[in-house]
């Protein structure tokens, strides 16, 4: 069938609308009509050329919703109608590390998903007869994507699309990391490093768990507002300082905060926040993707001295089973997601929602087909 | 009073033995008679210049087991006569760090601790008139010390001291950060970098963890007969190897082990023992003290994809509410310590006991008064 898509060709160039070809869905895979996809750093990301992983030409996009079109042999979890948000991370059940119940990082389809292909080493998409590769399982920049079974939350068919798209990825990898990975309890104090939209997601979840003082940290200070309104209580441009952030953030708690976020994908900024953890206890947890070769460091005695540094990804939610409660969380007002969704626009305006994203000027633009 | 010890008049010199002077305890503090002091690879950091806290001249060692001579005013835990073990991790009860329940990095005596003075600020020792620093709160290669109460370990006065000093430092340590600090469970698997007395007691505490594979990675094979003894199960050499340990470690295990330990200090190898940890949740904690301006550095990858990076000082014990315990366990040969304690020698033949170390021919020697 023919499906408009925002195709990146290549590296650093701009998406292009065209009518890609999509295949019907394989055994365990299933054809969704996308409803919803939010732009997230990750893609601009890719698209610059900085990812390892990256390939092209493809179809990017990881934060959508949609409603399944179609099912592929032995697909029995969703059907034609169901209401659904594509999953980066899968959950096949099956795994070792998600029999662990340690990890929410499934290898089920991983090696095939890093290298932009299904899981059976082809593609569903093509442009005049060459291929394009998925993205992150997901390829929600096209109107009618295949993804892996495994690879798909099914979610209550009442929910705004619009809005809950954002739970694919920035929201709830912020929200997650605080529960799942951070473990905040009521009382803590928390930093978090950059107010993109997985960064206010952070500040959201930290009031959720009934955080004491939540220091947010930003060189943009038109972001502090909407931080405020999520729960922030301190506010810090680094620029208003001549030393380093983190040395701040020390004095001004005494010994550092309980919990710190970054939120950027800025290793500089990951070694700031390990070291404005509390000494003794203090955590910080990378949620941020750094550049491909970039590396973090610190002293070694940061460790010694009892902080600990963590890392999470998709905030450590387990797609299939926990994503579904989360979406009823959001329905009933428990999570906000209307105040991320800045802009909305059609598909083929998607290249101006890169533009404010770059700008600064966005928390989430929200591509409808 | 007069009191033999050994001093560290400068960096990379030996140390010599003379006859110092030591001014009776203050208030809040405990004049001890020195038994027994194991030598570890901290004193002979110190001893270097590569250690930024080191202060010359001062009495090094930290690692000790002794007798009450005299209390100064106000003291009250301990009296004369009592078996004591020297702390270099004071346990004040009172300040945040204490109070918390979440780490053992006591405040109290840490600031002037950091100096080589007493709380009060000044020193117990002289040598002709000029002062002599204090080490880690502790110094105890001088026959008559003087520590503060809150420093001080009672033990069981049926100890063998000979043996149990080896609990004010390395042995505790490594055992601790098992317990403590990773929280070794039953059936994980183990990597220990370093075969001194710290990864030799992690190898001890992962066999009372009931740990499955205990991995052991030592560039001198010597080290593995007791490794073995004490519970490792694999062994490894990396000059037997032409590519990274932790790539050797991963493909031996499938995706790593559970917990990985670095006993050395060596920045290098603290990457490798994080880059060595499962997938998804393997955690890597780092014992060893680094040389001054040294960092440890990874892709954040690393973290993002589930794996934790931790420190741990002396083992995360709490040295005078756990202490005890652990001489009473190494009483009932729950705890072995007979088997580090390769060589003994009177305080005159300390350099030697820096020699055999340096040559890797000792776990521990200890000197005896």
């Amino acid at each position: 069938m023919k499906s408009r898509a925002a195709v990146a060709f290549g590296p650093g160039q701009p998406l292009q609308i065209v009518e890609v070809d999509v295949e019907p869905p394989k055994a365990g895979e299933v054809l969704i009509k996308v409803t919803h996809s939010g732009v997230c750093h990750t893609d601009a990301f890719t698209l610059s050329g900085d990812d390892p992983e990256g390939v092209f030409p493809a179809i990017l996009g990881h934060e959508g919703a949609g409603i399944v079109i179609e099912v592929g042999e032995g697909v029995t979890s969703v059907q034609p109608g169901d209401h659904v948000i594509p999953l980066y991370t899968a959950e096949c059940g099956e795994c070792l590390f998600c029999k662990s119940n340690k990890t929410n990082l499934c290898v089920s389809v991983r090696a095939t998903q890093g290298k932009g292909v299904m899981p059976d080493g082809t593609t569903r998409f093509s442009y005049n007869g060459e291929p394009i590769y998925h993205y992150m399982g997901c390829s929600t920049f096209s109107e009618y994507t295949v993804v892996a079974e495994v690879s798909l939350a099914k979610i209550n068919p009442e929910a705004n699309h619009e809005q809950v798209c954002l739970l694919g990825c920035g929201v709830t990898t912020g929200i997650g990391a605080v529960h799942n990975t951070a473990k905040v309890q009521e009382g803590d104090s928390v930093a978090v490093f950059g107010l993109g939209g997985i960064g206010l997601a952070v500040v959201q979840g930290a009031r959720q768990a009934k955080a004491g003082r939540i220091i947010v940290v930003d060189m943009n200070p038109e972001k502090f507002e909407l931080a405020k309104e999520f729960g922030a209580t301190d506010f810090l441009n680094p620029k208003d300082y001549d030393k380093p952030i983190q040395q701040v953030i020390v004095e001004m708690t005494g010994w550092g905060v309980d919990h710190s976020f970054e939120c950027i994908g800025n290793v500089n900024v990951m070694r700031s926040a390990l070291e404005c953890a509390h000494r003794g206890w203090g955590q910080s947890v990378i949620i941020g993707v750094a550049g491909a070769g970039q590396e973090i460091s610190t002293r070694p005695f940061q460790l010694v001295t009892g902080r600990k540094w963590l890392g999470t990804a998709f905030g450590g939610v387990k797609g299939r089973s926990q994503l579904p409660k989360m979406v009823e969380d959001a329905m009933k007002g428990d999570i906000q997601l209307e105040p991320f969704v800045t802009h909305t626009m059609p598909l083929d305006e998607i290249n101006h929602a890169f533009d404010l994203m770059h700008e600064g000027k966005s928390i989430r633009s929200v591509i409808h087909f």
